[in-house]
């Protein structure tokens, strides 16, 4: 299988802690919805969505916009660990598949780097429920514009 | 250009006070994000979300997240126009592409219904800020799959 | 409905006779498989793909490559209209949907420019069997990427 | 990382040589391209395009429509693997980002499938050209579905 060569400007990737800390102090109100970065690692990341009751639809489901939410969060942790932490990077388009219902846990999201130019970051998003890692209830793929100024 | 001939099996177009009814009622958590039906007829639909100072990104942006959900919710509402208000449709998949900063005012979205058969639903929605629709901030494109008891 | 503002460089849009002339010169390959510029203005243009009976597909389907393939074309013929024939564009992302069976007839594809910025330029294509432009085929929304010289 | 859980139905996978045989025989017209299967265990398949001259864009470059074409094959060869050969599916929907140019050497798709379900198969493609895994020159997600019959 293909695997990734990465030319990462910067040689440090943040700890999951780091990123959380930028995140919350950045974007508050995006860190209020309950997501936080699980993990990180060299071209990928992990991210979390606390189960909330109040933000399901009918049937109990996790909706569809909250899983998109977390694949694009996913996916900029993950360009942390290829670009650095105080990158700015902006969604350029994102493609999601909803897969099966969500439903009764955490929410998770793992996204891994395809590819990283001067211009664009590229990713694909699997998403699941916690402890059942097996069964994903969607996936996702996008890509991430660097500022022009950095190409 | 191409237009659309719809097949619909429910003659009756809801009206927007209908659809904000029905999602009001059914999806308190959505509608509490501030989206609203602003309009539909048959075919199309536009959804407007309210402009929340606490909702924004760095810079005052409107979040991609939020234009997705907006996108989402456009097309879900214009599936009412050719399919009627109770049916059940979940999204399948959707493709979004960000055009450029979302700022400084209410969210449009307007999703026009490209082809309806027994399974699915696929429309094509603009976004733009209000008083600025020669500036479209995003565009999408998606699904949405209808019950298989339905086909 | 949102309309577009684009801002040209280019003033000349281009006949469909100009393009045609450029595309067999210069894609000579892409030409052999049938496709042309049917028609081109400001904003939008429309390919058509001539019927090929040894390019079918069991059922004597129209293959989905081939549907991509003419909006594809047809979205850079556009493009065209907006930044000029002779400027470089490269094919960033696409998706396409596939709606209903295509058969016995020429292909049509026809690509509305949504946005045009100094990096990308996306747009929306709706493709239809000739004589039949109210039952789409295929909807498809992509994006072009300028080369960074000219940002 | 998410793993696979995979309800199949027929528990004999084709090998690639079946594969082909299916896809010579009933499919001539897109096996005449030039594509193959190149190997297929559970739940993924690589494809090959042999490299044609015939077929470059300007600066010998591998088409976009040929990437795509080749991701289609690869994930519909990979359905293979978990409904069986026999079986009748077809493209739902496709989206696919272009990484960097292609060039110089056969180009490879290998699909690995992302869910199974009675209506709808999704899977995620990367492609790169033989001998550089590491850099991928695109990447794409889709679905098949499946017909209505068989739910």
């Amino acid at each position: 299988m293909a695997t990734l060569r990465l030319v990462a400007a910067h040689p440090t990737i943040p700890t999951a802690e780091e990123v959380n800390a930028h995140f919350v102090e950045m974007f508050p109100a995006a860190a209020s919805t309950g997501v936080r970065c699980h993990s990180i690692e060299k071209g990928s990341a992990t991210a979390r969505w606390s189960f909330d009751e109040t933000q399901l639809r009918p049937g109990r489901y996790i909706s569809g916009p909250t899983m998109f939410m977390l694949a694009d969060t996913a996916l900029w942790f993950a360009a942390f660990s290829v670009i650095g932490i105080e990158s700015m990077a902006v969604t350029n388009e994102m493609s999601i598949r909803f897969l099966r219902p969500a439903q009764d846990g955490d929410l998770l999201a793992r996204a891994s780097i395809d590819s990283v130019s001067s211009r664009r970051i590229v990713g694909t998003i699997q998403l699941w429920i916690d402890g059942h890692p097996d069964l994903l209830v969607a996936v996702a793929q996008g890509g991430y514009a660097r500022p022009a100024e950095s190409s």
